[in-house]
């Protein structure tokens, strides 16, 4: 199939003048050739090492190349691949199975799409037959994909450029808003958010809202794991006025934040739990959409308006249980929890030591650093802004090759679950060296 | 990972209680049960054999377990699997160049998606961005998709369960309306057609309208050929009023009309092209939207507000090159074309012969009968509803070992590519034996 391998040039040269490149115009691309990855390095045809401090988009979680992974996929290749969605296959069987037993509470029954935005589709879809309601609760710092509907469930900016879209969908601030604060301390936070949330409901007519969207931590829109006691908080709250619960664990779930599950951390269980990215660890594409029995009950006898070619892939749902093995099999959701305390150190030596380091959010390893402009505590850009100072940032990442997001006045860091603790220092030391460049514009 | 294989109950049992399955309540669906499948023919574990007479959803167009797809999918695994969408790869670069090569006109730059559906999504974001106008014309008589907004798109009747949805989507009715005409010849069909959509786009407001999409052959909703002149008389209109023109192709691409592509019937380049399934012959999922050169010379300069994790999957891109290798180079297009004709002759035998076969379409090896109450032609089940002959029917095939569709008054007719003539007359004998149960009904 293949003949001579790319150069670094031909590959940047086709991908430009023959493909599209997301959230960009093409003029403004500059892509990263990758010839190959192995573990948290990926490597450029002509050898570069770059060490991968974002999984990608916080999906190959069990890190590149992965050996079982790779086995298993050659296995699977050779067993069934495709069949229609009305058709029973093992994959299918045993990987259905296996969610159900590590999904939290009753959430036992699965829904298999190909994407985040997919699994985010069917569960709106479930939301509003099963309660009868149309109008859907989510949060203004929050993404939950492309799709038109699901844009209008995102609140970030990119929904902005979508719109108008699909109806029904209603933001609410998040319990940490931008630059202001729901209360002095967590515990009060939570109360008067959860306060401000019923008032919402209240003018929004309970009676109308079929589900609130949560990230359980928000991802792309901040790493903020949710203030004390909120979660539970939540739960009730949207019980009192039966409203389903959705935990978007696209990003969060399989092993980020140090548990499996994020929700795991909050002791709640939510009515419905989308996921995607980690559930292969991307090897191949597969999501889902897990829902509690009562649900399932109901589309027993109820009909389930919404479908895909591609549901219940066979070959993928294969590849997802030997991902899961991997995950679980080899510790790494333990490992995001060891290597967060070490991420943790390396956050707060870098706050102590920079001036426009303002903050370090992690839990796990689900990780995001602030730089501020002063000691206001400032963003050195604007929301959905940008700052020089940042754009050196991250030509600095990529020249001494530290692969992760830039965005506003923020960075990530999202290694992979299987990087050792060496690694993760090696990442943090490129960081202290890039913030003498955000140092510099710092005003005091 | 696998221990002893699953048992057709088992595999049942366990994936109607842990899974979901579309467009059905789980209570009323009777999961098919296949252990393993390999050119036209799929197997249950107990060793029944079945001939895909459907290609599972008209997607498996070089056939089941092909060993060249299964060594490149081998090959690919050893190789780079995924890395984000701002980066070049060698998959994405070779597999964008050969669209490039293998497309109608100057459509030559690609955004991968992984569906269908997010396929569509992206044309109506693309369309939207490069117009500037928001409402889309689609037809009564189709499927795009189930995302919310594709089920917009969408004509049939499972767009009227996701309602209301996303805005802007106008329905037309098509050239071939459901019980009653736009003319007495095809010529007079189009011509009085194509007056009926200039009317509609007068009324609508051309500079509101982005775009239209066509299934360039209505797949799901009948297996209907356009009238002759319809696609170029379209071309003409919409270019007239600055509406570009998108060719769905996701079910009629990839040779299944015995062209490459549908449009090649009608010698005409649509503005944006969709399409998924036969792309990679559904080995992995993997879909597109190809543009033409003065769309993607617009989003060189604009931002394409789109994108997903799975954007140019290495490992997807890398196997759709090996499944079109094979589609190409194994001369199925010309397959499809060839036994198009042995399936218009037993088509016309069995019409001659069975009093209740009213019409067989076909192009290519993409068909459908449909099946008759009485001399005046009216359909056996009404529109959007059944009849028990034709449940008697579709159990008929199960229990013969014949895999396709029933649905309403019709059934499909869309083996694999690869199909011999002695396959394609084994399956049109079930299919004239289970014509005898709705001849018994047959009014006369
Ligand atoms: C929380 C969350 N939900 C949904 C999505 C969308 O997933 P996909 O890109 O696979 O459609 C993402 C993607 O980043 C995400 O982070
Ligand atoms: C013409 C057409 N468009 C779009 C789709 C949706 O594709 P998917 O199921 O991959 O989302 C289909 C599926 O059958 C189709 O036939």
């Amino acid at each position: 199939m293949t003949t001579e391998p790319m150069t670094s040039d031909e590959m940047i040269q086709t991908c430009l003048e023959h493909t599209m490149f997301s959230w960009t115009a093409t003029g403004k691309v500059s892509p990263l050739p990758i010839a190959r990855a192995e573990g948290v390095y990926m490597y450029t045809p002509e050898g570069k090492r770059i060490l991968d401090f974002n999984s990608q988009l916080m999906c190959v979680n069990v890190g590149h190349g992965h050996p079982k992974v790779i086995a298993a996929m050659k296995q699977a290749a050779e067993g069934l691949t495709y069949v229609f969605p009305g058709a029973a296959t093992e994959p299918r069987a045993r990987l259905a199975k296996r969610l159900a037993e590590l999904c939290p509470g009753d959430i036992d029954t699965f829904f298999f799409t190909l994407s985040g935005a997919e699994s985010n589709e069917n569960a709106i879809k479930a939301a509003r037959l099963f309660t009868g309601r149309f109008k859907i609760l989510s949060s203004y710092r929050s993404y939950h994909g492309a799709t038109n509907a699901c844009m209008q469930l995102t609140g970030d900016p990119r929904r902005i450029h979508n719109e108008p879209g699909s109806p029904g969908f209603v933001h609410v601030m998040p319990p940490w808003p931008y630059d202001y604060s729901f209360g002095d301390d967590e515990e009060q936070i939570t109360a008067q958010h959860l306060r401000y949330l019923e008032e919402t409901i209240m003018y929004e007519g309970p009676e109308t809202i079929a589900a609130m969207f949560v990230e359980t931590v928000t991802g792309t829109n901040g790493i903020l794991p949710p203030p004390k006691g909120w979660l539970q908080g939540l739960r009730a709250l949207l019980d009192r006025y039966g409203i389903l619960m959705v935990c978007d664990e696209v990003m969060c779930g399989w092993g980020r934040t140090g548990k499996l599950f994020a929700v795991e951390h909050y002791d709640v269980v939510p009515d419905i739990l989308t996921m995607a990215k980690g559930l292969t660890s991307s090897y191949v594409p597969l999501g889902a959409m897990g829902v509690r029995r009562k649900i399932a009950e109901h589309f027993r006898e109820h009909v389930f308006w919404g479908g895909l070619t591609y549901n219940a892939h066979a070959y993928a749902c294969a590849v997802a249980l030997a991902a899961i093995d991997v995950l679980v099999g080899e510790g790494m959701v333990e490992n995001a929890a060891k290597q967060g305390a070490v991420m943790r150190e390396e956050m707060d030596r870098l706050i102590a030591k920079h001036p426009s380091a303002r903050e370090g959010r992690c839990i796990g390893l689900f990780g995001m650093m602030d730089v501020q402009k002063n000691a206001a505590g400032e963003s050195i850009a604007p929301y959905n802004g940008t700052h020089p100072a940042m754009g050196r940032l991250a030509q600095f990442f990529r020249d001494e090759g530290l692969f992760t997001f830039v965005r506003w006045g923020s960075f990530m860091c999202n290694p992979p679950l299987c990087i050792t603790e060496e690694q993760l220092r090696e990442g943090f030391a490129i960081i202290d060296r890039g913030l003498d460049i955000t140092d510099e514009v710092y005003e005091g």
